[in-house]
């Protein structure tokens, strides 16, 4: 049976695709010294979360990574306000409500935007990219789409991205540091992701990743970059030179580092096993209920996001707040997916059997429902450790 | 004599005009359970912020407030993002290091600049900002200068642009919270300030307020705002009508909370008056040593800040190193004043005798100079507490 969490559960119990429960050594670390933004110590640090988020992203020595200020949303604005100018064709794959945001934020900067879709709970093709690539200057595409539960086909995607020239522009929010990534490998530019998601950090700061490539886009533009806050030239002044830009949050730097660290420390094997051995005791035990997964096919199905369709006549609201009495959160459908269905967090330390072991036994009688928890065990124990 | 700070003070001396040394009540509430930033207690905890926001801000009981999740400077770029289009004409008041950023910012969002101008070291001249409003927009003036420690008149300044219809923001990032702040008597359209600042809470917020014709002119906009993640409309979204736009860092809100509401039960007398009290006692100590306040014009001296001129031949650089080596942090000046002044943090927690005495110790043992810590405490008695 899986290693359960290392230290006692959280009184609350965040079931949630994000935020996730913290990392004990994270939240530890919130409480080192307040040190100042420009202190030798606090540069030392971020050396170390630099280096190790090249190894989370899989990327070369060399290239740059920084900790934005901000939550992963902004990561997804940093690379629009970068890599686009008024009047660029950038091409934006949709198949849910983060690619939406995408699209928009895109249009926001100036581009021409042309979208890829793909339904709700599918995943994008990677023959329509290539088909609608025209003279698009940047593709952009979310990894794992948070609002359904989808893992689009990135490897594919930027390989037909690559022998365009476009740059690629990608959302690792739900899969860096827990799933397969690798930004050299497959030919990404830009990265972000959000402290708070695989990592267990707590939320506030956008891990992000840029190719020399993107570098050289953003050196190159004809105007300056709109967000001053984001500018990948301030981001380089602070985080390659140590000359002041702006304050950045040391607390969460600590706290980061030290999440960061722990993952590395287990490995992305050993994380991915501790999902995929989670989810199937999940499914196991709410399969006999009526529960299905949302994403039919499997190989599109994003592993730290567990979308469920809800069995029929399933009262979501009513349970999900009495779950919530019982300091249980458990998060339903977005948009057009709404009551139709849950997203289960399988993201950094929600992925553990005692946090879903409780809401197996709140589910139990909650729903009057016998068996919850023992085919819950019964399948933890069925995979071997 | 002044009560001191209510808790040991931790390791590390912080000294500096941000990040201040964070406080204990913010400290501890850094480590509550972790929440998702849609739980009802989330929301509950968020509107007393806004409710604390707008009594600091001294204004009115429906202005609307909130927390962008970012520093000080994303609250700057939040202002110009929302309330300039391309071509509209902005006027910036510069003195000092962060007008400098003003100007820059919203130029990068389209606007024609022109800048009223005053010497480092002094204030602007509300006069100046009457013969230069010519057709603008939006006027834009720093409150306290970090970069100098100079009190800009706000007051004055805020009557002449009233007087045009064209919209005031402020950056109050060294004042609100420990300085006489009223936003609805002066008013002011935008403020902005850091978590880190004033208030001790930890970095990585800044509380805003925007006035009802701030909320107007953005809604009348012809073009979007092309900074989605603090867009106001977005904003209100979330704060108003509690639906999702981005993750915010909840546990900063926690601690911002706890420092907020810890600030407001102290009360601004109090805290103007602890200010003056260290500040008096510091120049004191350090006078006879050939110390000198950086900014002649007493009226324009900024209390939080307090910059002082270095006497000949003092080694800046040595001096702040031997400090740092004794866990004390203290900052130098900032562009053209690096080498020439020293700018001393009397913000929040800063602004207690115990850490200004650890720095006097340490200055009498460095510079061979007796007599630097009974000076420092005659002056603390000689206050009326």
């Amino acid at each position: 049976m899986l290693e359960d969490t290392p230290t006692p559960f959280p009184q609350h119990i965040l079931l949630t695709p994000g935020p996730t429960p913290i990392h004990p050594r994270a939240q530890r670390a919130l409480l080192r010294e307040m040190l100042g933004h420009m202190d030798p110590e606090v540069f030392a640090l971020n050396r170390e979360i630099q280096a190790d988020l090249r190894e989370m992203y899989g990327t070369a020595p060399e290239t740059f990574t920084a900790l934005l200020a901000g939550t992963g949303s902004l990561g997804m604005e940093a690379g629009f306000a970068n890599l686009v100018e008024p009047g660029d064709e950038v091409l934006v794959c949709v198949n849910g409500s983060f690619g939406a945001r995408m699209a928009e934020m895109a249009a926001r900067y100036g581009a021409r935007v042309r979208q890829v879709t793909a339904p709700l709970g599918e995943a994008i093709n990677p023959a329509d990219v290539a088909a609608q690539l025209g003279r698009a200057s940047l593709v952009a595409v979310v990894h794992g789409e948070t609002s359904t539960g989808v893992l689009n086909p990135l490897p594919e995607i930027a390989d037909v991205v690559r022998q365009s020239g476009a740059l690629l522009t990608v959302d690792a929010v739900t899969t860096a540091g827990m799933e397969p990534f690798q930004m050299q490998a497959w030919g990404i530019d830009y990265v972000y992701t959000g402290a708070q998601k695989c990592l267990s950090a707590p939320p506030g700061l956008a891990p992000v990743a840029i190719s020399d490539r993107a570098l050289a886009r953003h050196a190159a533009r004809r105007t300056p970059t709109p967000l001053w806050y984001c500018d990948f030239g301030g981001l380089r002044d602070y985080w390659v030179d140590q000359s002041y830009h702006h304050t950045v949050p040391v607390n969460l730097h600590y706290a980061f580092h030290a999440a960061l660290r722990a993952a590395l420390e287990e490995g992305l094997s050993a994380r991915q096993a501790r999902v995929q051995n989670v989810s199937q005791a999940i499914l196991a035990a709410l399969a006999p209920l009526g529960f299905t997964p949302y994403v039919t096919d499997r190989a599109a199905r994003l592993p730290t996001v567990l979308a469920l369709r809800l069995p029929a006549g399933f009262d979501d609201a009513a349970i999900r707040g009495a779950l919530r009495a019982r300091e249980i959160s458990v998060t339903g459908g977005l948009g057009p997916t709404a009551g139709l269905i849950w997203r289960l967090g399988l993201m950094g330390e929600a992925a553990r059997p005692a946090p879903y072991r409780a809401l197996m036994t709140a589910l139990e009688d909650l729903l009057g429902e016998r068996g919850l928890v023992s085919r819950f065990d019964e399948a933890l124990n069925a995979v071997p450790a």
